[in-house]
């Protein structure tokens, strides 16, 4: 039997971080490759102690089938939580429990695109959304991002000039790959353009609360009072990336579609990681904690940041992110990521991500490579980026 | 902001089960609307003390980022289960662990459809995976299913004369809605005709360990040296439905693709659900839990049918299901199950699934209605067999 795959599929390269991810599985390999969370930031005792009352108070509960929107006590909760924390989700909105963030893009790309529309998405973007697009067969249209965010001048080119644009995709914080966080004059221009063209925005904030370095600034979200964003959020980086479990808030107009959509996708979010994200926010403290792993991560990058200081070569430039997970760094033109991090997972066993990855234009030669800080300890940065630095020499980069 | 929604989700309707789902949360309202097992069935004790021992020696692991394709140890496990129980999986074939088996439909109809091809479907079948094949903007062709499964002339008539035939969707044991099983010499018939016409079968496999008479009968899967059968696994059933772990067991060809499918759309199935299925796989007995549960579907199944019998209208027909978790009514076809079903909550608060649900062409007219008899007690199915034999009587079926 020969398959014939699927005209939005055929193309599709599995995301070049989560085959990197099957080197790391080598305990030899220094993986600067990730994108989880510092393992000492996890709450592990909190997290079993609360596993196991609820499967002590509530198992069949857990163990049957819930509601597509999500668990109601868990959805109550988690709205709750973030008009507190965060001054969003108000009367026009509603919200969903989904399987971790990605499956916003998944839901939201289903009910809002055909085929050949245009998503526009800062450039470089995250592979796992920029795949999921893909895998609906729109056209991705990549806006250049700056220090302080997208370029507004090509975001208002690329709205006007695209065909049947039906959403921009926006990390405004600490953005994957480059550590980049919006300014908040970039965020309210970014919202004047949507209202002004009636191009919703889907605001991905896995990273919001990681800040290590300065003062929050407002997302996007909060200051839409026209129910143009669609939010999609996570508790993945202060609980855990591992269970899956992340909130999409939308404006009810579309609800009912994205809630069909998840009937489709997975029936509803286990229920096991839902009832545990419950027992957190009811007895955790997770906006504390977060404060408390501000530490490991200012830590965790200060130190990259000055090994790359004292032995990069002058010509290579990086981002110095006030929080989240990542670093990019690039080489002059005309030296090719994709060569470095292959020789530096091959001759060093040191893994990062080569920038091609997260280009727009699939292909597109990127002499840039992404740092994850906060998976390696001490000395995995340090021999890693001695590794990177000596490597980078090797290839003449001066 | 208009929102306006793709032409793929714009004309689904939310599945009934799951809005009739929400009328079952009144704690007054006697449900044989839904699909989990047996609560009494669950292994509860099992589970939690599975749980508590995973968080207690792997709390790391639990709650990081794993492989698409699922835990490596959780892999192994199912295949070696699945290769002892089932005689499925040798090395041809690739397993992933997916957000349960409605999954699977979702990244096989991403992989294999264009908008506008065909998928060939028993008629009635399952509204999740109807509705999810839609959400792909497929062309659905229902095909009558017979009391020993589908009608093999008009699966080869549907097969001849529809365009760009992707797969067939089968679900030969216990089938939802019918609760009908295809017999051997079915499957056989209809593995030569995927044969014959290149037709791949996605066989759904959600009750194959739920039979409480008579002897297992080979699934499809067992019988294909071809690599014809994309199969469908799930334990929902019997250890859980609430924590969505299932599995998908494919040809290695396709593979690659349908694990690029699973990136897009969740990253990968939460760990604590993994780690909890591949506990109960190396400590639990799977098959000896199903083999007790058989006795109480068994009694809750021959109850219902007896009750049935005694007080049903002789021109009701219904199914006899040698496993699973539902009974297929027939009124005559003057009556309309829709009707049924909306009187016999409102007026009797006792809900039951109507048949123009399953119905493979939308807003079909429907003379049936699906019973769960899984999940209600005794004196449930007692008090709502009755109400159900009273309005037969109040619409005048005699």
């Amino acid at each position: 039997m020969d398959y014939i795959i699927s005209d939005k599929m055929k193309n599709l390269k599995p995301s070049a971080i989560r085959e990197i991810f099957k080197y790391a599985a080598d305990p030899a390999v220094i993986s600067f490759a990730g994108g989880n969370p510092a393992p000492e930031s996890l709450p592990v005792d909190d997290l079993r102690r609360f596993m196991s009352k609820t499967l002590e108070e509530n198992p069949v509960q857990a163990l049957l089938y819930s509601q597509s929107e999500g668990h109601p006590p868990l959805r109550a909760e988690v709205r709750r939580f973030i008009k507190d924390a965060y001054d969003i989700g108000g009367d026009k909105d509603e919200l969903m429990i989904v399987s971790g963030a990605q499956q916003c893009m998944d839901l939201v790309t289903r009910c809002l695109c055909n085929e050949g529309d245009t998503v526009i998405c800062e450039d470089p973007s995250f592979i796992g959304s920029l795949n999921c697009f893909r895998s609906y067969n729109v056209s991705l249209k990549g806006v250049p991002i700056e220090d302080d965010g997208i370029n507004l001048a090509l975001l208002e080119k690329a709205i006007t000039e695209s065909r049947n644009v039906r959403f921009m995709y926006l990390i405004p914080n600490f953005q994957n790959p480059t550590g980049i966080t919006m300014s908040i004059q970039k965020r309210k221009a970014v919202l004047a353009l949507s209202k002004k063209y009636s191009v919703p925005i889907v605001e991905d904030n896995p990273y919001g609360d990681l800040r290590f370095i300065g003062e929050d600034i407002p997302s996007i979200k909060s200051m839409d009072e026209d129910g143009l964003v669609i939010y999609a959020g996570s508790f993945s980086k202060i609980l855990s990336t591992g269970i899956r479990c992340g909130y999409l808030l939308a404006p009810a107009q579309i609800f009912p579609s994205l809630v069909v959509a998840k009937q489709c996708a997975d029936v509803h979010t286990g229920m096991l990681q839902q009832l545990l994200c419950l027992a957190f926010l009811q007895n955790g403290d997770l906006l504390g904690h977060a404060r408390m792993n501000k530490f490991v991560y200012a830590d965790k990058c200060g130190l990259m940041l000055k090994l790359m200081d004292e032995s990069f070569p002058k010509s290579v430039t990086y981002t110095r992110p006030k929080g989240g997970l990542f670093i990019w760094a690039t080489m002059p033109d005309a030296f090719d990521g994709a060569e470095f991090a292959l020789r530096l997972v091959r001759d060093y066993k040191v893994c990062v991500v080569p920038g091609s990855t997260f280009s727009v234009n699939e292909g597109e030669r990127s002499s840039s490579f992404r740092l994850n800080f906060s998976m390696p300890n001490e000395a995995q940065v340090k021999t890693g980026i001695e590794a990177c630095a000596k490597l980078l020499r090797e290839m003449g980069v001066s």
